[in-house]
């Protein structure tokens, strides 16, 4: 058997996230059924993480193992033909048998897109409408305190409890061009809703409902219900995973 | 009865184009059914023209006569929370009797969207992706050449014949932003698929296809089978009008 990588683009939009679910699209089901179609035998893959319902990836990445002979470009390229559009398969390279998509991965990277106007049809499925007046240099200087390594419980939702909730992120940004605002956050991992939690929360900071130092605190107290709501799923990209 | 404007937005994707067609989905006939029910009387709608299945709008005007008490803010309202959200009603005002979305339109502005790479699977459904290394430079010098009054028949889609194919060009622009080639036109009319046509021949003399003086010869000859194909729909946006 071999082990093969898969990096994967998809419009989350129609789906009920990335972990196959009985009576329901997903994402994981949908490669799954195609890929094992392809390679005529039943393939399972295990991405790097899950994805919820209506959340975006431009990165994400997940592996499998195979006795095929059909070569990785084929097997693309086979793939990109029968999966629906808004799911598109970027590489298939063969890896070290040692390789898992979860287990390997060393920093994941997502992004948070805000449309502080009301976004045109073209943008309705990519970006969260924020519509308030935030104060950007606060909200960037509040997600400063989410750098370090931290135990994160106080943005984790409510619907999966991690044993271990301290997570290192590495980077954050947050980048107006224009009328929207580009959120990026880096970590060696991230808890459920973590990124939305965050987020929501972070705008509740811009438009002055929390005070400065809400991020500190929540970090120190642990306590999700002090936070903001979560933020919408659409504004969510997974950008890339990082091995 | 008075006479209204709409200003409208719509992702074309999942629609047979603008006019209604039997047992097919048009944006004109979702606008009509819904203002219909919304104004309790049946409407017809005119709109500045016709757009092609999967073109995009952010500025569509259309017209209606309507004797109703309904303020024009809450029927804009109504209309968008009965609408899908692919269709957005951007302003609905009173307009004087004279006014007529298509005869009164002076100018009207598309913008036609090309990638030159794959597009992302947020941008598949707006941008066409153009495979070739294109010559950028020559194809705005030749764009250049559709500027003033020409007849256009050279241009014009096989489906529909004008009378009088005279059509003025007062703007056009090729702007490359990144892997992104939007190519801006305004004029005072458009032929049926000009638009399109313009765009699929200037791409066939960027990739060197045909020679400079291609679009002067068009113009010349009259002669659609001497172009280049008809470029994909989905590339083109109807940005606005002006009357």
């Amino acid at each position: 058997m071999t082990n093969y990588k898969l990096v994967i683009e998809y419009d989350g939009t129609k789906y009920f996230g990335w972990q196959i679910q009985r009576d329901r699209r997903t994402i994981q089901q949908e490669i799954e059924k195609h890929l094992s179609k392809v390679l005529n035998s039943k393939i399972k893959i295990n991405a790097s993480g899950r994805t919820d319902a209506g959340v975006h990836a431009l990165g994400q990445v997940a592996s499998f193992k195979s006795s095929t002979i059909i070569k990785p470009p084929v097997i693309k390229r086979a793939l990109n033909s029968q999966l629906d559009k808004d799911i598109r398969i970027k590489s298939v390279t063969k890896v070290p048998d040692s390789f898992h998509a979860r287990i390997s991965a060393k920093k994941k990277t997502y992004r948070y897109q805000i449309s502080l106007i009301d976004p045109s049809v073209f943008e309705r499925l990519y970006y969260a409408f924020v519509p308030y007046k935030v104060d950007l240099a606060l909200m960037r200087k509040e997600a400063k305190d989410l750098l370090g390594s931290h135990d994160f419980r106080g943005f984790e939702g409510s619907g999966r409890r991690s044993k271990n909730a301290t997570r290192v992120i590495s980077k954050v940004s947050l980048i107006k061009k224009g009328n929207k605002v580009i959120f990026t956050i880096t970590g060696n991992g991230f808890l459920y809703n973590m990124v939305r939690n965050i987020v929501g929360t972070l705008i509740d900071i811009g438009r002055g409902k929390f005070p400065q130092g809400t991020i500190k605190k929540l970090i120190k107290e642990k306590d999700r219900s002090k936070g903001g709501p979560t933020a919408k799923a659409c504004g969510v990209v997974l950008v890339g995973v990082k091995y």
